[in-house]
């Protein structure tokens, strides 16, 4: 590519070694969530969010069961101060939940902050100023001691304005951009404005580390949280956070990367809305630790309803293939897929298996509320028998013999590639019902009556181009004897015959589908089925039903 | 969450320490890539593609510079058998490309996927089995041994054919479902194939490790490829390839890990299509290199077009925040990124910085064909002076003074928040024009001159109330004669004035813009702008513009 020249590395890896945190496999323990949905996500998008869509939203946080809330920058617009007040004076924090506010480290900001926090049964205050070498030397003009001083100096107003008010609300400091910054001077610029508040194991403090822009790789990012968590001055009073941003891609991979590596706290949001790439996705963090058995304590049992929340007060879409969230990420067309699900179900079922382990399905769909039908087995020219047959027993309880299902599945399949489309169940029970099911055309079953005495004598009646005919057989069994009436009377040819039947549905008033396979001088077999009250008929209509396919197949 | 009991972790890890990739930061080189978007990606699409999309697609990879191209399964489906019939006997695979055919690892399935290559000038047959424990119990129901038969006797057959065939296709092997397979079995199975193939350096095979289902964290992976790296027979004959797939959200990380681990092929697709949550995104990978300044030797000079080619022939929409291709990844709506962004590229100018470090842009939009104006600077409520300023600087030319573009920033952004909506640049540019420019509602300018001396005389028409009137004033520069005719006759009162101006185009030909600032009683400052090709009419019409807007408030 052009222009490659123009690039290089913008991250700082800590001075000394730090990979203590490789030698962990997962994240054992939730931790601390906090949303910023209300502020990060809320910033990025086209129309941010109204004054009711916010307060919608939050409730929904709420409820999901997140402890800490970013609720906006209010001293930046009226809508975020407005709905900062409306939260507090309709009363609507609950007693475990604590807004944060975010605020510059600028002392006007810091006032106006305050001013939206009148009042604020619990808060936490999040001072940020920028620490990389491109925003000290670009943006601020300033060295790194009048940086310290930035910071500093915010630190002691929060301290001093929230004294004056009698308040307790918490502190949080970002270095914001701190992976652009040298990994020492983030270390002193945290410890000096530690040094301001003091922070004490009963009222700790909050170190943000932000990824603003993902510059590195995700591993740096985990050597630079290890360097600073062993390198922070009052380390047991402080609760260390992680917010990262996802320009590379690696969101998700920060995070999990970076509680490895000593972290306490994440920033997120749902589906990883935010600024630019957006930020790192607490749906997919707190589901991939659900999916190696910690809970997360947030919850998302009803998926469905959260994508739909999110989407209505946010305006975004919910990606297709963003993980747990999106329509097509449990869905499985290809034939080997559906098969190997198929098969893994049953493994479940018949072993009463403790884990989860279905191939192709990293959770079960039903634990965050999707289903399997819609959601898992779909069905298109990559579909196979499996996944076919898997959907016709689930969604209307007919077991194929496995041959048939081939059978079936390759008529499916040729539907799909050549109308170029996916099929809907009813679509494929159609197919199935046209091509299969109580076929009666050609010869017409009319009627049939046994006798037995050493044998079973059938007398059969049955239409042929309009008029009717009586035929008889003998055979050790009805269907036998029924099979023998046919090929005696009527010149048709078949070698083998196989047969199946099961009950369609549970109790007395039940019916019976029954399969017939017969095989062909080609030695290829045709299928017929037979559904009927009667078992005996089924059976027969099954026989019917293949009789006529093969002589359609004449034409 | 409910059922957090029924899962545990599914992968394994190596039975020694490999924690060798650690010590590497960025990828240095670019990696072997492969696309599978017209197999992996198409298998996934809701309507597979059809033929002629397919072919539109497969030129487009190639354009892009892949150099190995999964084309299919073309024992799976007629459209897939028909694509590659279609590409060898059209000729459109060129001589430094070569396709990739999968096929699993079942007699009839090798023996038809040779069928499809007949003619093939060049080929990469790609042969797998699934070697999980879940697969193996589940879906197979086979022992070790069997699963290893399995993989054998399908290198034997590839090995057969191709001999038969005369071809000199190459063979690849993927033990799918590697991730959730033990390390020494993986190895295993792979050195039984490697001890079938026998590759050599000058004919190599490629070992391709999949992550079928996203288990585990990306480091897990990378360790687990280290282990294969270091354990596989014939390595100096051994191309490794990653396939990661993207169900914890993590299959970027994955790739980036598993190269510095040693692997050197990316198996992977344009913007992440695939199976479920998707494949490893190439596109993602391969400007993550590129924004560290190694090349990666595929071209996305042109991100709009390439994002319109795959909407279109996928039918998949790219997501507005996916790395490089998503709408909004280089938007900054926040007031403090857009001055950030601003200043940095000022910087950039002045300095003729040799590297890249604009603050929240990872990399030059424009060097992925993508614009400043529309994809980076983008107004609405949370929008600030910086951006606004920047804005209407580069669409319109006109430079505010500082104090101005605070003023009128807030402006915009109280339109924004009250309407609700993003502002166009032109939208912002109306408000500027509505509320600055050339206003000469109240007291109207009709006409002025000059006479010099010992100071400036200046005698000037204005209209107010449809009454015209001339007024007098004395001054050491024209603007000053004026504002003091005007202050000593019309009973306007201001403190300070504040003056710059700055032609609006180049050449001759070009406008004067001018901005006067008139201090009130207050102390606030009441902005003004005036446009004219006469540079002193320009002034006279930017005091006249404060005036007027000054009296407007008294209203």
């Amino acid at each position: 590519m052009r222009n490659v020249e123009k690039y290089t590395t913008q991250y700082f890896m800590p001075p000394v070694p730090c990979y203590d945190w490789t030698k962990k496999e997962y994240v054992e323990k939730a931790p601390i969530w906090c949303s910023v949905d209300l502020r990060d996500g809320n910033q990025a998008l086209i129309v941010p969010m109204s004054l009711e869509e916010k307060l919608e939203f939050f409730k929904f946080l709420v409820e999901i069961g997140f402890k800490e809330i970013e609720v906006g920058f209010p001293a930046a617009s009226e809508t975020e101060y407005e709905f900062l007040r409306t939260l507090i004076e309709r009363d609507m924090i609950p007693e475990d939940v604590t807004v944060q506010v975010l605020t510059q480290a600028r002392e006007h900001i810091i006032r106006r902050t305050f001013e939206a926090l009148e009042g604020c049964p619990r808060a936490i205050v999040h001072l940020y100023n920028s620490t990389s070498v491109a925003q000290r030397e670009q943006v601020f003009r300033k060295s790194k001691e009048e940086i310290i001083r930035i910071a500093v100096d915010g630190a002691k107003l929060l301290q001093k304005i929230s004294s004056e008010m009698g308040s307790d609300f918490r502190f949080e400091y970002s270095p914001e951009s701190f992976t652009g910054t040298e990994m020492e001077f983030a270390r002193d610029i945290c410890n000096a404005v530690l040094d301001v508040w003091k922070p004490t194991p009963e009222k700790k403090v909050i170190i943000n580390l932000p990824v603003t822009v993902e510059h590195s790789m995700p591993h740096v990012y985990a050597c630079q949280v290890e360097y600073m968590c062993k390198h922070l001055d009052y380390r047991d009073s402080v609760v260390v956070s992680l917010h990262p941003h996802n320009d590379r891609g690696c969101g998700v991979a920060d995070c999990e990367l970076g509680l490895l590596a000593g972290a306490d706290r994440i920033e997120g949001t749902l589906f990883g809305n935010g600024e630019r790439t957006g930020n790192a996705d607490i749906v997919t963090l707190a589901l991939n630790m659900f999916s190696q058995g910690v809970d997360p304590k947030l919850n998302f049992e009803d998926m469905p309803s959260t994508v739909a929340l999110y989407e209505k007060v946010t305006g975004m879409h919910v990606y297709d293939r963003q993980p747990y969230g999106g329509k097509l990420v449990f869905a499985a067309f290809s034939g080997s897929h559906q098969d190997a699900i198929a098969k893994g179900m049953k493994w479940r079922e018949e072993k009463e298996c403790d884990h989860w382990t279905v191939p192709y399905l990293c959770i079960d769909p039903k634990d965050i509320g999707r289903e399997y039908e819609g959601d898992v087995i779909r069905i298109n020219s990559q579909s196979g028998k499996g996944g076919i047959g898997y959907l016709l027993e689930q969604k209307y309880g007919f077991v194929l013999p496995p041959k048939m299902r081939e059978d079936f599945g390759y008529a499916v399949k040729n539907v799909s590639d050549h109308q170029h489309k996916e099929l809907q169940p009813e679509e494929v029970y159609e197919i199935f019902r046209r091509e299969y099911l109580n076929i009666n055309d050609k010869i017409s079953l009319v009627d049939f009556h046994f006798v037995r005495n050493d044998c079973i004598h059938a007398a059969v009646t049955v239409k042929i181009g309009g008029v009717e005919k009586e035929i008889k057989g003998d055979g050790n069994g009805r269907l036998d004897a029924v099979s023998n009436a046919i090929k005696e009377n009527l010149g048709i040819q078949y070698q083998d015959l196989t047969y199946t039947e099961h009950a369609l549905e549970q109790g007395s008033k039940s019916r019976a589908a029954a399969y017939v396979g017969i095989t062909g001088k080609d030695g290829r077999i045709t299928w017929g089925v037979g559904v009927d009250s009667d078992i005996i008929t089924a059976s027969v209509k099954a026989l019917f039903s293949a009789i006529n396919r093969q002589e359609r197949k004449k034409d």
